[in-house]
Protein backbone atom coordinates (compact mmCIF):
# COMPACT_ATOMS: atom_id res chain seq x y z
CA UNK A 1 0.00 0.00 0.00
CA UNK A 2 1.16 3.73 -1.10
CA UNK A 3 0.27 4.94 2.69
CA UNK A 4 2.06 2.19 4.52
CA UNK A 5 5.10 2.54 2.06
CA UNK A 6 5.21 6.39 3.38
CA UNK A 7 5.12 5.63 7.16
CA UNK A 8 8.29 3.88 6.75
CA UNK A 9 10.02 7.52 7.16
CA UNK A 10 9.04 7.55 10.93
CA UNK A 11 11.02 6.34 13.97
CA UNK A 12 7.85 6.35 15.85
CA UNK A 13 4.01 6.84 14.95
CA UNK A 14 1.52 7.75 17.52
CA UNK A 15 -2.32 8.16 17.40
CA UNK A 16 -3.93 10.73 19.64
CA UNK A 17 -7.88 10.02 20.43
CA UNK A 18 -10.28 12.31 21.81
CA UNK A 19 -13.36 10.35 22.33
CA UNK A 20 -16.60 11.48 23.01
CA UNK A 21 -20.47 10.44 22.19
CA UNK A 22 -21.15 13.24 20.09
CA UNK A 23 -17.77 14.19 17.91
CA UNK A 24 -14.51 11.90 18.33
CA UNK A 25 -11.04 13.57 17.15
CA UNK A 26 -8.48 12.05 16.08
CA UNK A 27 -4.84 12.73 14.70
CA UNK A 28 -2.03 11.17 14.26
CA UNK A 29 1.74 12.04 14.83
CA UNK A 30 5.20 10.75 12.58
CA UNK A 31 8.17 11.23 14.56
CA UNK A 32 11.68 11.55 12.93
CA UNK A 33 14.55 11.48 15.07
CA UNK A 34 13.28 14.06 17.42
CA UNK A 35 10.82 16.09 15.31
CA UNK A 36 7.11 15.28 15.64
CA UNK A 37 5.10 15.95 12.44
CA UNK A 38 1.62 16.22 11.16
CA UNK A 39 0.35 12.84 9.49
CA UNK A 40 -3.26 13.29 9.66
CA UNK A 41 -6.17 14.49 11.50
CA UNK A 42 -9.62 14.55 11.80
CA UNK A 43 -13.25 13.71 13.72
CA UNK A 44 -15.64 11.74 12.91
CA UNK A 45 -19.15 12.91 13.74
CA UNK A 46 -21.31 11.09 16.01
CA UNK A 47 -24.86 12.88 16.30
CA UNK A 48 -26.29 11.47 12.95
CA UNK A 49 -26.25 8.25 14.56
CA UNK A 50 -29.32 7.28 16.38
CA UNK A 51 -28.69 5.11 18.75
CA UNK A 52 -25.94 4.80 21.52
CA UNK A 53 -24.53 1.90 20.36
CA UNK A 54 -24.26 2.30 16.73
CA UNK A 55 -22.14 5.47 17.91
CA UNK A 56 -20.48 3.20 19.87
CA UNK A 57 -19.93 0.95 17.02
CA UNK A 58 -18.74 3.49 14.40
CA UNK A 59 -16.08 4.58 17.36
CA UNK A 60 -14.82 1.54 17.62
CA UNK A 61 -14.27 0.97 14.00
CA UNK A 62 -12.77 4.19 13.16
CA UNK A 63 -10.11 3.32 15.90
CA UNK A 64 -9.69 -0.19 14.40
CA UNK A 65 -9.52 1.35 11.16
CA UNK A 66 -6.90 4.03 12.10
CA UNK A 67 -4.64 1.57 14.11
CA UNK A 68 -4.87 -0.30 10.84
CA UNK A 69 -4.05 2.28 8.16
CA UNK A 70 -1.37 4.39 10.25
CA UNK A 71 0.48 1.33 12.36
CA UNK A 72 0.82 3.60 15.34
CA UNK A 73 3.13 2.63 18.13
CA UNK A 74 1.26 3.80 20.67
CA UNK A 75 -2.11 5.18 21.44
CA UNK A 76 -2.70 8.73 23.42
CA UNK A 77 -5.85 9.73 24.89
CA UNK A 78 -7.28 12.72 26.33
CA UNK A 79 -9.25 11.13 29.33
CA UNK A 80 -10.67 13.83 32.10
CA UNK A 81 -10.75 12.43 35.66
CA UNK A 82 -13.84 14.54 36.11
CA UNK A 83 -17.33 15.07 34.89
CA UNK A 84 -20.84 16.77 35.01
CA UNK A 85 -22.07 13.98 37.03
CA UNK A 86 -22.27 9.42 36.62
CA UNK A 87 -24.26 9.62 33.78
CA UNK A 88 -21.84 11.55 31.65
CA UNK A 89 -19.03 9.53 33.40
CA UNK A 90 -20.81 6.43 32.51
CA UNK A 91 -21.34 7.22 28.74
CA UNK A 92 -17.48 9.11 28.01
CA UNK A 93 -16.49 5.87 29.83
CA UNK A 94 -18.24 3.56 27.16
CA UNK A 95 -16.64 5.99 24.15
CA UNK A 96 -13.26 5.83 25.92
CA UNK A 97 -14.06 1.90 26.24
CA UNK A 98 -14.90 0.74 22.72
CA UNK A 99 -11.84 3.12 21.50
CA UNK A 100 -9.21 1.08 23.99
CA UNK A 101 -10.69 -2.31 22.49
CA UNK A 102 -9.64 -1.27 19.68
CA UNK A 103 -5.88 -0.82 20.19
CA UNK A 104 -5.68 -3.40 22.35
CA UNK A 105 -6.72 -5.52 20.57
CA UNK A 106 -4.11 -4.81 18.23
CA UNK A 107 -1.57 -4.90 21.25
CA UNK A 108 -1.17 -1.17 21.22
CA UNK A 109 -0.40 0.28 24.49
CA UNK A 110 -2.24 3.43 25.67
CA UNK A 111 -1.53 6.31 27.72
CA UNK A 112 -3.94 8.87 28.97
CA UNK A 113 -3.96 12.59 29.78
CA UNK A 114 -6.03 14.82 31.64
CA UNK A 115 -6.74 17.83 29.62
CA UNK A 116 -4.81 20.22 31.63
CA UNK A 117 -1.53 18.01 31.28
CA UNK A 118 -2.52 18.49 27.49
CA UNK A 119 -2.86 21.98 27.43
CA UNK A 120 -0.33 22.53 30.17
CA UNK A 121 2.15 20.05 27.86
CA UNK A 122 1.21 21.99 24.30
CA UNK A 123 0.49 25.94 25.24
CA UNK A 124 1.96 25.86 28.65
CA UNK A 125 -0.66 26.97 29.95
CA UNK A 126 -3.70 24.72 31.54
CA UNK A 127 -6.68 27.19 31.48
CA UNK A 128 -5.72 27.20 27.42
CA UNK A 129 -8.59 27.80 25.23
CA UNK A 130 -8.80 25.14 22.54
CA UNK A 131 -8.30 27.92 20.18
CA UNK A 132 -5.22 28.86 21.80
CA UNK A 133 -4.22 24.65 21.54
CA UNK A 134 -5.06 24.67 17.89
CA UNK A 135 -2.73 27.31 17.29
CA UNK A 136 0.17 26.19 19.38
CA UNK A 137 -0.50 22.74 17.32
CA UNK A 138 -0.56 24.12 14.16
CA UNK A 139 2.64 26.32 14.85
CA UNK A 140 4.20 23.20 16.63
CA UNK A 141 3.87 21.36 13.35
CA UNK A 142 4.12 24.17 10.87
CA UNK A 143 0.36 23.23 9.57
CA UNK A 144 -0.78 25.75 6.73
CA UNK A 145 -3.93 27.21 6.74
CA UNK A 146 -5.73 25.15 4.29
CA UNK A 147 -5.06 21.67 6.36
CA UNK A 148 -6.53 22.98 9.63
CA UNK A 149 -10.26 21.58 10.84
CA UNK A 150 -13.37 23.17 11.32
CA UNK A 151 -13.62 21.13 14.05
CA UNK A 152 -11.48 21.60 17.25
CA UNK A 153 -11.81 17.85 18.74
CA UNK A 154 -9.22 16.96 15.56
CA UNK A 155 -6.41 19.42 17.01
CA UNK A 156 -7.51 18.63 20.74
CA UNK A 157 -6.52 14.99 19.46
CA UNK A 158 -3.69 15.53 18.00
CA UNK A 159 -2.37 17.96 21.25
CA UNK A 160 -3.00 13.76 23.25
CA UNK A 161 -0.59 12.84 20.85
CA UNK A 162 1.91 15.89 20.76
CA UNK A 163 1.49 15.86 25.25
CA UNK A 164 2.56 12.40 24.74
CA UNK A 165 5.69 12.38 22.67
CA UNK A 166 7.00 15.63 25.06
CA UNK A 167 5.93 13.21 28.10
CA UNK A 168 8.45 10.38 26.49
CA UNK A 169 11.00 12.89 25.64
CA UNK A 170 11.69 14.17 29.28
CA UNK A 171 14.94 12.43 31.02
CA UNK A 172 13.35 9.96 33.02
CA UNK A 173 14.94 11.90 36.07
CA UNK A 174 12.39 14.63 35.16
CA UNK A 175 9.24 11.85 34.62
CA UNK A 176 10.43 11.29 38.38
CA UNK A 177 10.88 7.54 39.85
CA UNK A 178 7.87 5.07 39.26
CA UNK A 179 8.98 3.06 42.53
CA UNK A 180 11.13 2.33 45.10
CA UNK A 181 12.90 -0.45 43.33
CA UNK A 182 13.54 2.13 40.04
CA UNK A 183 14.75 4.88 42.26
CA UNK A 184 17.51 2.67 43.90
CA UNK A 185 18.33 1.05 40.04
CA UNK A 186 18.94 4.90 39.55
CA UNK A 187 20.61 5.82 42.97
CA UNK A 188 22.80 3.26 43.73
CA UNK A 189 25.10 5.55 46.33
CA UNK A 190 21.80 5.99 48.52
CA UNK A 191 21.50 2.36 49.63
CA UNK A 192 23.04 2.32 53.05
CA UNK A 193 24.26 -1.47 53.55
CA UNK A 194 22.00 -2.40 57.13
CA UNK A 195 24.16 -3.11 59.88
CA UNK A 196 23.17 -6.54 61.65
CA UNK A 197 24.84 -6.89 65.13
CA UNK B 1 -16.92 -28.29 16.32
CA UNK B 2 -19.03 -30.60 18.20
CA UNK B 3 -19.87 -27.52 20.17
CA UNK B 4 -21.24 -25.54 17.44
CA UNK B 5 -23.45 -28.95 16.18
CA UNK B 6 -24.92 -28.53 19.72
CA UNK B 7 -26.09 -24.98 19.42
CA UNK B 8 -28.00 -26.00 16.71
CA UNK B 9 -30.96 -27.46 18.59
CA UNK B 10 -31.60 -24.04 19.94
CA UNK B 11 -34.14 -21.68 18.77
CA UNK B 12 -32.54 -18.32 19.99
CA UNK B 13 -29.26 -17.93 22.05
CA UNK B 14 -28.33 -15.10 24.85
CA UNK B 15 -25.32 -14.26 25.87
CA UNK B 16 -25.72 -12.53 29.70
CA UNK B 17 -23.00 -10.47 31.15
CA UNK B 18 -22.30 -8.53 34.51
CA UNK B 19 -19.28 -6.37 33.64
CA UNK B 20 -17.07 -5.47 36.61
CA UNK B 21 -13.05 -4.53 37.04
CA UNK B 22 -12.95 -7.04 39.33
CA UNK B 23 -14.75 -10.06 38.48
CA UNK B 24 -16.82 -10.37 34.67
CA UNK B 25 -19.87 -12.61 35.15
CA UNK B 26 -21.13 -14.34 32.26
CA UNK B 27 -24.06 -16.72 31.56
CA UNK B 28 -25.43 -18.42 28.01
CA UNK B 29 -28.81 -19.27 27.97
CA UNK B 30 -30.18 -21.34 25.36
CA UNK B 31 -34.01 -21.65 24.02
CA UNK B 32 -36.24 -23.88 22.77
CA UNK B 33 -39.34 -22.72 22.10
CA UNK B 34 -40.66 -21.15 24.75
CA UNK B 35 -38.35 -22.78 27.39
CA UNK B 36 -34.63 -21.18 28.57
CA UNK B 37 -32.08 -23.61 29.10
CA UNK B 38 -28.47 -23.35 30.71
CA UNK B 39 -25.57 -23.39 28.04
CA UNK B 40 -22.96 -22.23 30.29
CA UNK B 41 -21.88 -19.91 32.93
CA UNK B 42 -18.77 -18.82 34.34
CA UNK B 43 -16.83 -16.09 35.91
CA UNK B 44 -13.23 -14.23 34.70
CA UNK B 45 -11.27 -12.84 37.52
CA UNK B 46 -9.86 -10.13 36.69
CA UNK B 47 -8.03 -8.84 40.05
CA UNK B 48 -4.62 -10.80 39.11
CA UNK B 49 -4.16 -8.61 36.23
CA UNK B 50 -1.95 -5.56 37.09
CA UNK B 51 -3.00 -2.66 34.90
CA UNK B 52 -6.31 -1.57 34.40
CA UNK B 53 -6.11 -1.87 29.95
CA UNK B 54 -4.82 -5.66 30.73
CA UNK B 55 -7.96 -6.02 32.69
CA UNK B 56 -10.15 -4.11 30.00
CA UNK B 57 -8.27 -5.92 27.18
CA UNK B 58 -8.73 -9.51 28.97
CA UNK B 59 -12.68 -8.95 29.40
CA UNK B 60 -13.02 -7.65 25.48
CA UNK B 61 -11.41 -10.94 24.55
CA UNK B 62 -13.42 -12.89 26.94
CA UNK B 63 -16.89 -11.50 25.27
CA UNK B 64 -15.20 -11.95 21.78
CA UNK B 65 -14.63 -15.40 22.52
CA UNK B 66 -18.00 -16.31 23.80
CA UNK B 67 -19.51 -14.80 20.67
CA UNK B 68 -17.59 -16.97 18.63
CA UNK B 69 -18.13 -20.10 20.82
CA UNK B 70 -21.92 -19.58 21.44
CA UNK B 71 -23.11 -17.13 18.25
CA UNK B 72 -25.60 -15.73 20.78
CA UNK B 73 -28.25 -13.88 19.04
CA UNK B 74 -28.30 -11.05 21.50
CA UNK B 75 -26.41 -9.54 24.41
CA UNK B 76 -27.75 -8.38 27.73
CA UNK B 77 -26.23 -6.16 30.00
CA UNK B 78 -26.27 -5.89 33.64
CA UNK B 79 -26.16 -1.78 33.33
CA UNK B 80 -26.39 0.17 36.48
CA UNK B 81 -27.81 3.70 36.15
CA UNK B 82 -25.86 4.97 39.24
CA UNK B 83 -22.98 4.70 41.02
CA UNK B 84 -20.54 5.86 44.10
CA UNK B 85 -18.65 8.17 42.24
CA UNK B 86 -17.60 9.32 38.74
CA UNK B 87 -14.79 7.60 39.54
CA UNK B 88 -16.09 4.17 39.50
CA UNK B 89 -18.76 5.18 36.77
CA UNK B 90 -16.03 5.49 34.30
CA UNK B 91 -14.36 2.31 34.98
CA UNK B 92 -17.47 0.81 34.68
CA UNK B 93 -17.95 2.18 31.43
CA UNK B 94 -14.98 1.61 29.99
CA UNK B 95 -15.29 -2.13 31.21
CA UNK B 96 -18.89 -2.01 29.72
CA UNK B 97 -17.34 -0.51 26.44
CA UNK B 98 -15.00 -2.95 26.07
CA UNK B 99 -17.66 -5.68 26.23
CA UNK B 100 -20.23 -3.96 24.20
CA UNK B 101 -17.42 -3.56 21.09
CA UNK B 102 -17.48 -7.27 21.24
CA UNK B 103 -20.99 -7.94 20.60
CA UNK B 104 -20.99 -4.65 18.27
CA UNK B 105 -17.56 -5.85 16.09
CA UNK B 106 -20.07 -9.17 15.68
CA UNK B 107 -23.51 -7.15 15.07
CA UNK B 108 -24.79 -8.72 18.14
CA UNK B 109 -27.32 -6.50 19.10
CA UNK B 110 -27.17 -5.27 23.04
CA UNK B 111 -30.31 -4.37 25.49
CA UNK B 112 -28.96 -3.09 29.42
CA UNK B 113 -31.03 -3.48 32.07
CA UNK B 114 -30.52 -2.26 35.52
CA UNK B 115 -30.00 -4.74 38.63
CA UNK B 116 -33.35 -3.63 39.99
CA UNK B 117 -35.47 -4.55 36.98
CA UNK B 118 -33.10 -7.81 36.51
CA UNK B 119 -34.16 -9.24 40.03
CA UNK B 120 -37.58 -7.91 40.19
CA UNK B 121 -37.95 -9.98 36.46
CA UNK B 122 -35.98 -13.40 37.76
CA UNK B 123 -37.49 -13.58 42.08
CA UNK B 124 -40.37 -10.93 41.54
CA UNK B 125 -38.60 -8.51 43.64
CA UNK B 126 -36.51 -5.71 43.00
CA UNK B 127 -34.67 -5.92 46.34
CA UNK B 128 -33.83 -9.62 46.23
CA UNK B 129 -30.35 -10.65 46.95
CA UNK B 130 -27.81 -11.85 45.09
CA UNK B 131 -27.91 -15.36 47.23
CA UNK B 132 -32.27 -15.09 46.00
CA UNK B 133 -31.51 -14.01 42.46
CA UNK B 134 -29.30 -17.34 42.01
CA UNK B 135 -31.37 -19.64 44.23
CA UNK B 136 -34.44 -18.67 41.45
CA UNK B 137 -32.32 -19.15 38.09
CA UNK B 138 -30.88 -22.29 39.56
CA UNK B 139 -34.89 -23.31 39.84
CA UNK B 140 -36.23 -21.41 36.77
CA UNK B 141 -33.18 -23.67 34.81
CA UNK B 142 -33.26 -26.95 36.64
CA UNK B 143 -29.44 -26.18 37.10
CA UNK B 144 -28.50 -29.27 39.48
CA UNK B 145 -26.08 -28.52 42.87
CA UNK B 146 -22.89 -29.41 41.54
CA UNK B 147 -23.02 -26.67 38.31
CA UNK B 148 -23.51 -24.13 40.75
CA UNK B 149 -20.91 -21.40 40.53
CA UNK B 150 -19.12 -20.27 43.61
CA UNK B 151 -18.87 -16.15 42.60
CA UNK B 152 -22.73 -15.09 42.27
CA UNK B 153 -21.43 -12.63 39.41
CA UNK B 154 -22.33 -15.73 37.39
CA UNK B 155 -25.65 -16.55 38.11
CA UNK B 156 -26.04 -12.63 38.05
CA UNK B 157 -24.94 -12.38 34.33
CA UNK B 158 -27.73 -15.81 33.58
CA UNK B 159 -30.22 -13.61 35.39
CA UNK B 160 -29.74 -10.70 32.66
CA UNK B 161 -29.69 -12.86 30.51
CA UNK B 162 -33.02 -14.45 31.57
CA UNK B 163 -34.56 -11.33 32.31
CA UNK B 164 -33.87 -10.17 28.48
CA UNK B 165 -35.69 -13.20 27.41
CA UNK B 166 -39.19 -12.84 29.38
CA UNK B 167 -39.10 -9.17 28.50
CA UNK B 168 -38.88 -10.52 24.86
CA UNK B 169 -41.89 -12.61 25.44
CA UNK B 170 -43.95 -9.96 26.65
CA UNK B 171 -47.03 -9.49 24.57
CA UNK B 172 -45.82 -5.95 22.83
CA UNK B 173 -48.62 -4.03 24.46
CA UNK B 174 -47.36 -5.07 27.63
CA UNK B 175 -44.17 -3.81 26.97
CA UNK B 176 -46.33 -0.83 25.99
CA UNK B 177 -45.39 1.49 22.27
CA UNK B 178 -42.05 2.96 21.72
CA UNK B 179 -43.74 6.08 20.08
CA UNK B 180 -47.04 7.59 18.84
CA UNK B 181 -46.39 6.24 15.15
CA UNK B 182 -46.12 2.14 16.96
CA UNK B 183 -49.44 3.23 18.81
CA UNK B 184 -51.46 4.43 16.25
CA UNK B 185 -50.18 1.91 14.03
CA UNK B 186 -51.57 -0.90 16.29
CA UNK B 187 -55.04 1.16 17.57
CA UNK B 188 -56.06 2.58 14.14
CA UNK B 189 -59.60 2.71 15.85
CA UNK B 190 -57.94 5.54 17.83
CA UNK B 191 -57.62 7.81 15.25
CA UNK B 192 -60.21 10.34 14.91
CA UNK B 193 -60.39 11.72 11.54
CA UNK B 194 -59.48 15.45 11.26
CA UNK B 195 -62.57 18.01 10.35
CA UNK B 196 -61.63 20.43 7.81
CA UNK B 197 -64.32 23.26 7.97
Amino acid sequence: MAVQQELKKYDRIILGIDPGTNVMGYGVLGVVGRRPQLIVMGVLKLSRFETHYMRLHRIHERVLGLCEQYLPDELAIEAPFFGKNVQSMLKLGRAQGVAMAAALSRDIPIAEYPPLSIKQAVTGNGAASKEQVANMVKRLLSIPDEKMPDLLDATDALAAALAHFYESQKPAVARGPQSWKQFLAAHPERVVPRKNK
